[in-house]
């Protein structure tokens, strides 16, 4: 995918930086590309819910967020993506030390832009896909 | 709708009081009955993103960990449910001092159990729908 | 809700009219106003799956366009609405002799107009909800 | 993936053969395995909507049904699949002499599988994803 914006790392980046609620969850931005996002997040107590699984509201926040990276390599360098809806079906019960997502345009566009978030948990060195969400991103322009 | 555990309102608030993830984020149960539960989040700068709104992980969350609570009051005393999918639309962006949260039961089940959540942001006391919710939840025999 | 279109009984209608699949299956428009709309469809065999229910296609094919109506009354003269995505419940095995659709507008836009489908199964004269969707939908000028 | 059922073939055609929607679509099981379906339909008129694309009704139906045809490869002999729920991004305007659909089991499981459909139209001799389906699917015993 086509990329339209030379300095498409930084502004990403900055979506991680500058959003106090992915620090405060200790999610982290690993590596992206045009199209595509990864993240990880070292699982902590704090993430769990009642039966000692990763809250479906911490895959859901990962999977939005770096979907929001994926979409945000696309976008002009004066745009931002917000998400106007995502689903997300929970596999698994999410049981790791640590989680990572992947996230992958499927659909560039000017209005929408759709993308997919696989949310793997690993445990004991060994990889599972615990979560898939497709979310639905619109670019508009920053400080509108 | 009807209940079949006597103790149901002791059931559901142990599945926020129990969820480290629900109290880290400061999601307290307000009230809740038969097929419904309600939600209130005062909302910190923990909780928002990069463009000063309340994430959309965290308006996700209080509307799965609510749709938990209406269909944990209506499931056996032995029993406790997990959300298997949901789907939510972030209709404005969030803005507020306050979010709150409705879950109601559209359809209880043995097998599946759909219910819908609203999240209302509110701000200057004024009271608005920022997101909605529809989210399927399956009912497990507990230590299974 | 406000339309902006003097002439969106006719406009709706058109879409009704001019849909050969809608035609076919024999989905009728029966009522509509500013943000929402509704819709019969008399169940003939051939709407059938194997079991005898009503298919997950038919119904999603009434919310999906009754949705469409919906969102068809609050658009100007030169636009006309495209379903981005929509997500669907079925409930409860649809058995009946009709189908009934009301579709509301939960959010109107500029850009993304989200709303949302509930049908209903008659059958001996009593009405039950089978199915319910959310559907978002975008305005595009006419002939683009 | 593993099915249970050696007769699995006979299985899934046989939720084409009976399902008169289907029939009358003209939706045409391509082939099949385990944890996996292919299906064709040759666009008529009669699939259309008042823009010239092919109905997001019949793009669900084709989405769902195939999808439907997936799990069924991994059910017992004494099962079928019932759709829970479904979501689908209508990515492009569909425009084709035919549509393509591949769906593959994501995840399986006793109480609920969940699926994913592509949905492709073919034009000029070029493949183009139009769509993109999830599919919740619960296994039931069959007479129940």
């Amino acid at each position: 995918m086509k990329t339209q914006n030379p300095d498409y790392r930084e502004q990403v980046r900055a979506i991680f930086d500058k959003a106090p609620f992915i620090a405060d969850l200790g999610l982290v931005l690993s590596d992206l590309g045009p199209g595509w996002c990864d993240t990880d997040l070292v699982v902590a107590p704090k993430h769990l819910q009642q039966e000692g699984y990763v809250h479906a509201g911490v895959q859901a926040t990962m999977a939005d967020h770096t979907a929001g990276g994926a979409a945000g390599t696309l976008v002009r360098s004066n745009e931002m993506v917000l998400t106007a809806e995502f689903k997300i079906n929970l596999l698994r019960p999410a049981l790791g030390d640590r989680l990572r997502c992947r996230a992958t345009v499927l659909k560039p566009g000017r209005t929408l832009i759709v993308a997919e978030s696989e949310v793997y948990a690993i445990r004991d060195g060994k990889e599972k896909l615990v979560a898939k969400a497709t979310v639905t991103l619109a670019p508009v322009e920053k400080g509108k």
